[in-house]
C-alpha cells in the first residue's frame, strides 16, 4: 500500500476510527471482504482523491479509515453511498463496539518525500 | 484503547500517515518505546484533545495516528514540541519510508454511540 497522492489543500478528509468487537475464536466475521469492497466502492464515488487505512491486528484495538474528497459535498454524498451498503447497517452491531467519523477540511500538508502536488 | 473523547466541532485534527520501513528479521527498532513517549509527550501539551492510532501488523504496512487539537495553534505548537524530539530525525530515515502529516479543521462528527458532547 502507498499514501494517498492527495493535491494541495484544501480538501476534504473523512476519518472513521472503530473499536473492533471481541470475536469468539478469533474469527472476522466478513469485516475484510466488506472493508475491499467499500473501498472499490469509494474509488467510483465523484470526487473520490483516495483513501488510507490501518486495522488493528488484535481484537479490541483501533481501526482507522481516512478517505479523502475534494470538497464536503463530494464527502456528503459518499455518506449516502454507504449508508445504502450492508457494510454501515451491519457494521454498527456486528463489526464495531464503537465508531466515530469526522469530517474536516485539510488546511496543509507535509512530509517525506515532500508532497508531490 | 478507546476512541478519543473530543468536543463539538470545531477544534483541529492532524492525521499523520506513514508507511513502516521493512525490516530484516522483523525488530521494530524501538518504534514501540518512541510511540509511547510520543503519545505521553503530547498529552503534556496545552490544547491536546486526545489521539487515536492504529499500528499496522505488517511491515510495509500503513501506520495512522491522529491526534486532537483544540486549535490551529495547539496543533503547529505540538508540531515544534515533536520536532525537537529525537522522534522526529530518526523517524525519516530509520521508520518511515515514507510519511505524510496533514492539518485539518473537524467540521462535523457523527457516531454510534453518538459523540457524549
Amino acid at each position: 500500500m502507498t499514501l494517498a497522492a492527495t493535491p494541495t489543500p484544501p480538501y476534504t478528509a473523512v476519518i472513521f476510527s472503530s473499536i473492533r468487537t471481541s470475536v469468539e475464536g478469533g474469527g472476522d466475521q466478513g469485516y475484510g471482504v466488506m472493508a475491499g469492497r467499500m473501498e472499490e466502492l469509494a474509488a467510483q464515488q465523484p470526487g473520490y482523491l483516495g483513501i488510507e487505512w490501518a486495522r488493528a491486528a488484535e481484537e479490541g484495538g483501533t481501526n482507522i479509515t481516512v478517505s479523502y474528497w475534494a470538497d464536503d459535498d463530494a464527502a456528503r454524498a459518499w455518506k449516502k453511498v454507504a449508508e445504502h451498503t450492508v457494510a454501515q447497517e451491519r457494521g454498527k452491531t456486528t463489526w464495531y463496539a464503537d465508531y466515530r467519523v469526522r469530517v474536516c477540511t485539510v488546511e496543509r500538508d507535509y512530509g517525506h518525500p515532500s508532497p508531490a502536488h
